[in-house]
C-alpha cells in the first residue's frame, strides 16, 4: 500500500526539441506530464511509496503515458476507458522576452468522465495522504463531484488531504475557480497555493507571510504553503510562519518545479520532518528539478541531501 | 486563379521516426496530411495551379499545417477559426504481420463547423475542377451540407466536379456512408473509388471492370476510376473501360498513394490527355509517391515522364 | 502475486541507430535487453502477471534498466547492489553477407554475485511458473549455485519450472554448457531449446521432431519445445509431437524473437491452452516481435489474436 | 499585389545542430537565410503583404530555399535558372571568446547573373516599398547594374526605396563598398546602416546620433536608421533624431536580428506609424527574433504587441 | 611508406538522413566521399598501407574531409590551398522507380588547380601501386596534365599504375572522356572499367568477356577488370579471362561499391594473390560495403575472409 | 617523429545528448576522451607534432577510440590487445545545483596490463617532451611500474618529462595517490597540479603562489603550474612566479579544459615561448575549449592568437 495517493490527469507532452516554434516544428519530443503524477514521482523519489490514480483511454497513447510513469517508479491504478481522448499539450520553450507557451488540447478526455466509484476507495483510505490539485475540478463538472467525493472519503478514512490550488487561466475564469475551489477548503488539511493565485483568484492582499496567515486562519487549514517561484516559499503551520528561500539554479526546464516542491514537502512531512525542514528539502528538490528536462523530478534522496547540506561540486569524477 | 480547387481537412500527422511502437515513443516526426491537400499538391506538381480550401484554427498548430502546404507550392484559402481543434493523427508504421495502424484524433475540429458561406464561391466557380472526398462529409453534419453546397456551386459555375469515395471505417458505418455519399453522386462528374469500397459500401459485385461499368452507367458519371492498390486501376469513360497496371516500387510510405494517383489523373486530364494516358501518368505518380516519406507526392513532371517512358537509373551521377 | 517469475541478467543495450559500424559510431540508441526479462514482458503482454528477479547495481545505469522494464508493465524484485558493474552489450545490425554482431561487456557484473538468499523464496514458490535460461549459470559459478537453488525451491513449492537452453558461445564452451546444464535437467519441467544447440551442445542427432522426442524421453521433461528460427518450432508433450510453422514477417529486429515465443508459450499454457494452441500463439507473438525495434515484444493480446486468426490489414484507418 | 517587394540572394544555411565545430560535423541543420527574404518575412508577419524576388537555380536545392520561404507566408517571384549554383553558407555558432563564424560558399550563383529584365517591373512599381541591401551589388557587377535599374524603376513608379547598407567584409573591401553604394544613395529614401559601417566604410565620425544626422543631411535621405546591436538604434526623420533602446533577450540566434528590425520598421511605417513608434515595434521584433533559431523572425503581431506593452510572462498556461 | 598511393578529389557528401527529398530536407548527414580515397581505405582495410594525395582548401570544410579519412586509417598527404572551394555533393537515396540521384557542386574547387609539382614525387615512386580514376582528369584541364604527369612519374619509378575508368556523365561528354582517357591508356598497367562505359564511351561491343579481351589486347594492359554491378566482374590477365560472381547482399548503400571492389583487388594482388583469388576477395569486400552506410568500405580482413569462406551467421553472440 | 609523446588511457565517452538523466536516457552521444590524448591533441593544434601511446583492445570499440583520435590529427602508436575491456565513462551534464557527474566503467581494461616493453622506447627518447598524468598509475599496479619505466627512459633519453597530477577520487584515496605520485616527482621536470590537489592530496598550504613556490623548491621541478579553474593559473619557473588570469567564456563543456591548457602550455614552451607567454596561450586555448562540445580542444592556432590579442568578434561574416 502506498503512503501517498494522488488523483488527476496526465497529458502527453509534445515539445519541439531545440526551441523551434510550433508553427515550424518537424519533430516533437514526447513525454508525459501532469501535476498530480509529478507530485507522486517527487514524493516517491524522496522515499514515500506513491500511487497515481487516473482514468486513461485504452489506446497506445494512454498506455504510453502510464508506461512512462511506471518507469519513474510509482504505482499506478488506472480506470482504463474505451471512450474519451488522451489529453495532450504542446510546449514552446523560449526565454525573454517571448516566454514559454503552453497549448492545451485536453477537451473530451477520458478522465473528464471519471467518477469516484471507478476507483478503489480503500487505496485512498489506507494511504496517509491523498493529494489532488485545482486542475482536476477545472476539467469537467463530473470531476468536481469526483474530487469532492474523494476528499470526503479521505477525510472519513483518516487520510490527510493535501491540495495544490494550481489555478489555470486557460481552463476557467478566476470567478469559477474561486467559487468551486473554496468549497473544497473545509475538507483540506494542507493547502499549497501560489501567492499570485491567492491574490488574483481569492482576492487576498498583503505580502506572502500575510497571505499564508490569512488563508490559514480563515479556512482552518492545518498547513498552508504559499509559493513564490524563484523567491522561495512561506510555510504556515500551527499559526507559525516559516520562510524558505529558493536555491540558485541553472534552469533547463521550469515546468514541474512547483510539483517537485510539493511532492518533496509531503514526503518529508510523512517522514517526520517539521515544516521548516520539509520546506528546505522541498526547495532543494525544486532546484534540482529545474536542471532536468521534462516535467518530472528524477532526483535521488542523496542529491537532495547534497543540495541541502552544501551544494554539489561542478564536476564529480 | 487556380485550375483545381480542393476542399477538406488536413491533419497534423505524428509518427514515431524509426518504427517504434506508439506506446513506447519518445519522439514524433511531424508532417501534415489530408486527402484533399495531397491531391492538390500532386496536381500542382504535374503542372496544374491548385488551391486548397479549409477551415483551420488560428493557432500555431493550424499555422503549422498551412505553412507546410504552402511550402509544397499550392495556394491556400483558409477560413481561420478561433474555435475548434486542429485535427491530428498518429501513424504506427509496420510491415507484416503487424501492419501500419492509424489513430485519428480529429473530433471537435475547426473544420467540422465549416460552412460554404465562409469561402469565396468564385474560387470554385472560376476553377476548372472542384475536388473533395468522402472523408469530408463523414466529419460532421455541417460538412455534409457544406459539401453538397460546394458541389452544387461548382456545377452551377460550370466547374467539373471530381470526388474520391474514400470510405473510412473509423469515421462512420458503411450504411451511413452509402446513404450520404450516393446522394452526392448526381452532382459528380468524375468518381474515384476503391474496388473494395464499391463492394463493401455500395454493394456492387463483379470484377473491377464490371464495377466501373456498373457505377458509370447507373449513376451517369462522366468518368469513373476504380482503384485496386498494387494491382492497378480501371478507368471508365464514354462507356469504354481502360486498364492500367501499377508500377513496381520499393515502398517507403504507402499513405497518400491514392491521392497522388488522383491528383495526377486530374492534372493530366486538365492538360488534355485522354483517359488511358492520364491513367498512365497517375500510376507513375503513385509509384513515385511510394518512394517518398510522408503523405505528399513531392515529384516533378520530369520524374513522372521518366517513369512513364523508361523507369529511372539506379544511381544517376 | 505474479503467476510467472523469471530470474536473470538484463543488460544495457547500445546500438548505432542507423546501421553504422561500431568503429564509426557517433550515437547509441539505448535500450534494455535480457532473455529472462524479455520472456516476462512477453508473458505479461499475453495476460500473465509476471515478475523479473535480478541483482542490479545501485547506479543510474542499473536504475535505467529497471525503469525501462517497469515501464513495460512487469513487476520487478531487485537486489540492489553497491558492488559490480551493470552489464552492457553492443549490437551492430547488418544484413547479408555481414550479419548482425553482438559484443558483450558483461564481466564483473552485480548479478554474477547473486545468491538465492538475496531473493524472497516465497515469490518463486507462490508463482505458477519459474523461468530462467542457460545464460544465467554461464555468467559465474555463484550463479550456477543460485540457479540450482532456485529451481529446487520452485520444485519444492510446486511451481512449474521452465528453462530455455540458450547456449551462448561467447560465454562458455559447448563442453562446459553440456556438463552444467544437463545437471539441471532433472529439475526442469518445460525445456525450450534450439535444434542447433541440441545438436552442437548436447550431441543429439536427427530432425527436429526426433530431437524433441529424444530429449523428452531421455530426461523425463513434461514438455519440450525445439525451436528452428524461421522454420518454426516443434512441441513435444505427453509423448506427442506438434509442429508449428513460423509466420511470414517484415523483420525489423530479430533479437528477442525466441524470448517472445517462449513468453507467449508459457502465458498461453498458463491460460489453459493445449500445446498446439500455445505454439500457435507463440509463433504469432514471435512474428510480431520481429516487426518491433529493440529486444522486447511490445504486443497486445488483440494483435496476437489477429495474427492467429487472419493476419492484419496493410493500413488500418 | 504586395506592399513590399524585396530583391536579393537567399542561401541554403547549413549549421551543426549542437554547436559542434565544422571540422568535426556529422550532421547539418538545413534552413534558408538571406537578408532580403528575412526582411520580407518580418514585414509580412507584422501585416504587410510581401514578395521576394530572386533568381534561383531550377534544382532541388533552389526549390528547397523557395519552398521554405513560401512556407513562411510571403509570395515569391522567381527567375528559375538552368545555370549557376545555389549559394550556401555554413554557420559555426559559439559564444565567447570564440564567436560565431560564417563561411560563405556563394560564388558563381544563379543570382549573380540576374538582370532587371528577368523580373516584372510592375511588381516593383505597384508596391509601396522596394527593398534591397548592400549585399546584392557586392555579389557581381551584373547585380550592381540590376540593383541600380530596380531602384530607378521603383523611384519612377513612385515606390519608396529602402536600403540596408549591410557591409560584408567577406564579399568586398570597404573602398569598393563605399564607391558602389554611395552611388545608389541619391535613389534611396530610407537608409538603414550599422554605426560600425557608417564609420568604417563611409568614414563618418561621431556618436550614433551624429552619424544619423550627418548621413541624413549629406545625402538627402527621407529617413535614416542607425543600428547599434544590443545598444539599440537611432532613427532620423525630418531632421529629428529618435532614440530606441534594445529589449533584453535570452538570445538563441543572433543572425537575422537586423533584418527582423528592418522588416518590422518598414511594416509599421507602411501601417502609418510615426518613426518613434515604428522603431519601438522594430526593436520588439528584433528582440523576439533572438529567441528563435534560424535566420527568420517567425513572430506574430500579438507577440510583438505584447513585448511593446509589457513583456511576456515566463510560462503561459 | 605506403604501398598504395591514390590521387583525386574527395567531396563533402550531404544526404537527407531518412530518405527525404532534397527539396524538403531539414537535416543533412555529413560524410566524405571520393573514388580515390574510397579505394585507399578499402586497400588499407585489407592490409595494404595506403596514402591519399589531394589538394584541399585550408578551411573547416577541407579539414573536415581530411579528418574523416585519417580516422579511417589511411595516411594523407595534402596540398593545403587558400584558393578554391571544397567540393560537395548531395545524395537523394531512393528505390524503384525513382532511383538514387546525385547532385554535384564541385566547380571551382581547390583540387582543380592541383599541379604535380605540389606533391612529393617520391611518394608515388616509392609506392608499389599508384591509382587514380577517370574522374580526376574530368575536373579541369590542369588536372588532365597533372594526371598525365603522375602516371608518367609512377611508370618511371617502376610503380604499377592502376586506373578506374569511372565515366561520369554529369562531368563531361562521352567524346571528351574517350579522347582524354584513351591517351592515358599506354601508361596504365591495370584498368578497371564498367562494361557500360566500355560500350558507351569507348564503343566496344560484345559480352563482358569479349570487352575484357578486346580492351586488354588492343591497349596492351597487364590486367583488365570489367565490372558489371550486381552481375559480377570479369578479370583479364595474361590473355586469360576469369569470371567472378557478385555475392548476394542486403544493400544499405550502393555508392562506393565499385571502389571497395577495386581497393580490395589491388590489396590482394599486392599481397600476392592471383587474379581469380583477388577477384573473389574484391567481390566479398564489395558485398560487405553494400551493408555499410556512406561511401567507404569499413570492413576488416576477418569479415572479408568470412564472406569468401562461408558467409556470416545471421546473429553472432 | 613527434615532439610530444603522451601515454595513457582514453575511454569511450557516453553522454545523454540533451542533458537527460542517465536513468532516463534513450540515446548516447559517443566520443573519446582521456587526459593524455586530450593533451596531445591540444599540443598538435598549436603546432607540435604529437603521438599518443596506449594499449587498446582489438575490438570495434577500441578501433572507435583510435579512429577518432587519428581524425583529430595526432599520430597514434597502439599496443593492440586481445584481452581486457575498452574503458567507458558516462557523463551526466548539469548546471547548479546538481553539477555534472561522471561515472567510470574502466575496470579490467586492456591498458591496465600495459607494460613498457610493449612500446617502442625510441619514440619516447626521440621526442622532446614525454607526458602522462596521475590517472595512469592509478589504474593498476602494472601501470605504476610502466609509468615509472617510461619516465625513467625519457630522462635517460634527454626527453623533458611533464606530468599532470590529476587526482581522481573515484580511482584511489588521497593517501595512495600521495604515496605513489610523490615517488615519481624526482623524475619529473614540469609538474601541472590543481591547487585543490596540492592541498588535499599533498597537504600543502597557502595561496596558489605559495603552493607553486613550495612545490617547486621542495621537489626540484624545473617548472610548476598550479591551476585554479576559472580563477586562472600560476606558473613557477626559475624561482619566479607568473600569474595568468582565465579568459571569460560562454561555457559549453568544462571537461578537458585543464588538458587543453596543459597541451597548449607544452606546445608553446616547445615553440620557444617563455613561461608567461606560454601561460597566456594556454589560458586562451583553455577558454576556447570551453566553447567546444566533447573533451578535446579542436582549436586552430589562429583562433588562439585571436583570443590572446583581442578576443573574437561576435559574428564574423
Amino acid at each position: 500500500m502506498s503512503d501517498l495517493v494522488t488523483f488527476g490527469e496526465t497529458m502527453l507532452r509534445l515539445s519541439p526539441p531545440n526551441g523551434e516554434r510550433l508553427e515550424d516544428v518537424r519533430e516533437f519530443e514526447v513525454l508525459a506530464g501532469g501535476a498530480e503524477s509529478n507530485v507522486a514521482v517527487a514524493a516517491q523519489r524522496l522515499g514515500t511509496p506513491s500511487t497515481w490514480l487516473s482514468k486513461v483511454p485504452e489506446s497506445p497513447l494512454g498506455k504510453r503515458v502510464v508506461s512512462e510513469l511506471r518507469g519513474y517508479g510509482i504505482e499506478t491504478d488506472i480506470a482504463w476507458s474505451h471512450r474519451g481522448r488522451q489529453g495532450t499539450y504542446y510546449i514552446e520553450r523560449a526565454g525573454k522576452p517571448r516566454g514559454t507557451k503552453v497549448i492545451y488540447d485536453r477537451d473530451d478526455t477520458a478522465i473528464a468522465t471519471a467518477e469516484a466509484r471507478e476507483f478503489d476507495v480503500d487505496r485512498i483510505q489506507n494511504a496517509r495522504v491523498f493529494f489532488t490539485t485545482g486542475i482536476t475540478p477545472a476539467l469537467s463538472s463530473t470531476l468536481r463531484d469526483t474530487t469532492a467525493s474523494m476528499l470526503k472519503a479521505a477525510r472519513q478514512g483518516g487520510t490527510t488531504t493535501a491540495f495544490d490550488f494550481n489555478y489555470r487561466q486557460k481552463l476557467w475564469s478566476t470567478e469559477e475557480a474561486n467559487e468551486t475551489l473554496t468549497k473544497f477548503f473545509p475538507g483540506i488539511d494542507v493547502l499549497v497555493i501560489a501567492a499570485r493565485d491567492a491574490r488574483a483568484v481569492l482576492g487576498f492582499e498583503g505580502d506572502p507571510r500575510q497571505l499564508a496567515h490569512k488563508l490559514g486562519s480563515q479556512y482552518d487549514f492545518e498547513t498552508v504553503v504559499v509559493t513564490r517561484g524563484s523567491e522561495g516559499a512561506i510555510g504556515w503551520h500551527d499559526s507559525v510562519v516559516h520562510e524558505q528561500e529558493a536555491y540558485e539554479t541553472d534552469t533547463v526546464s521550469k515546468i514541474g518545479t512547483g510539483d517537485a516542491f510539493t511532492g518533496a514537502f509531503i514526503a518529508r512531512r510523512l517522514a517526520g520532518d517539521d515544516v521548516p525542514t520539509a520546506l528546505e528539502y522541498a526547495a532543494a528538490t525544486a532546484a534540482l528539478k529545474r536542471t532536468i528536462p521534462g516535467d518530472v523530478a528524477l532526483v535521488s534522496e542523496e542529491e537532495v541531501e547534497a543540495v541541502v547540506s552544501t551544494g554539489a561540486e561542478e564536476v564529480s569524477r
